[in-house]
């Protein structure tokens, strides 16, 4: 875990000033660093009780949910931003600190009753990760853990998503 | 192929009017359908002699990619649209039908000399994937291959690719 968290790399002010950013590009980048994380990913689900098949939200968690979803043998299934998914879709709207974004999912993502694992590289305000599970739900699906590779915190996201505690995940904390 | 080619869902009139889009969506859903896509980018990586690391081009290029990296237990690249990388970047920009687009990559992602395989969903007219394989030659990498689930043979987009025929990989053809 020391060797992941070497890899992770602060840019100040990024996207906006005042928030540094953790930029994971690094630990991609390092074969063995990527399949350190990917395995932790697929400890966690194990942990949860395993799962049917693994939801990733864009994009970061694409990058992350489609490999665990490749080392698990599941389907994989995206969360995107609006506009993206082609066919019909469930949209969930959150709040952000100024305005507002969304999040879809094709209404057909999800097979009834599906245990779906829901990853993501980040855990901030959870604002994404509670409009997926909300998406997920509504599509059928049931949450079995949502991981992560990085949680900040002081931004106590955890406190806020719609999940018990217990299947909240993640791999290193700011 | 033929499987899987059944699972790719035709999607009149999106994202424009007039464009026939192929949702593969189901095709991710799928673990079996998943996992021979996957392993049909490995062979064709492996019919190129083979590479050092793995660059998708966002966002289904990530999907793709990224599970491709950890089978083949390499690094992964993300290639992204403008504004998206933390650190910096170089950014190749290219026109399309109508205004121009541009894609980045961090200027430390690729080593000197490094043999990479460069993954998307699609290629089409090629604008996406050429500016990406100038993008990691500028870098500093080689391409090995360029590897596409699917080609849109009529867009003609083949011709256009800085890369030897021999190079370029697509597992369907319309």
């Amino acid at each position: 875990m020391k060797y992941i968290e070497s890899l992770i790399r602060n840019i100040p002010d990024f996207p906006k000033p005042g928030i540094q950013f953790k930029d994971i590009t690094p630990v991609l980048a390092d074969a063995e660093a990527f399949k350190t994380v990917i395995d932790w990913y697929a400890m966690s689900v194990e942990a949860a009780g395993g799962c049917d098949v693994i939801a990733g939200i864009e994009s970061r968690g694409f990058i992350f949910g489609s490999a665990l979803a490749r080392k698990l043998h599941k389907g994989f299934i995206p969360i995107r931003k609006p506009g993206k998914l082609p066919f019909t879709t469930h949209r969930e709207t959150y709040q952000l600190e100024y305005g507002q974004d969304a999040v879809e999912i094709h209404t057909d993502a999800v097979k009834q009753g599906e245990r779906v694992a829901l990853i993501d590289d980040l855990l901030a305000t959870g604002g994404t990760a509670n409009a997926s599970i909300s998406l997920i739900e509504k599509a059928g699906g049931e949450i079995v853990c949502s991981a992560f590779v990085i949680e900040l915190d002081f931004l106590r996201g955890r406190e806020r998503l719609n999940l018990h505690e217990e299947k909240i995940f993640s791999f290193i904390h700011y």
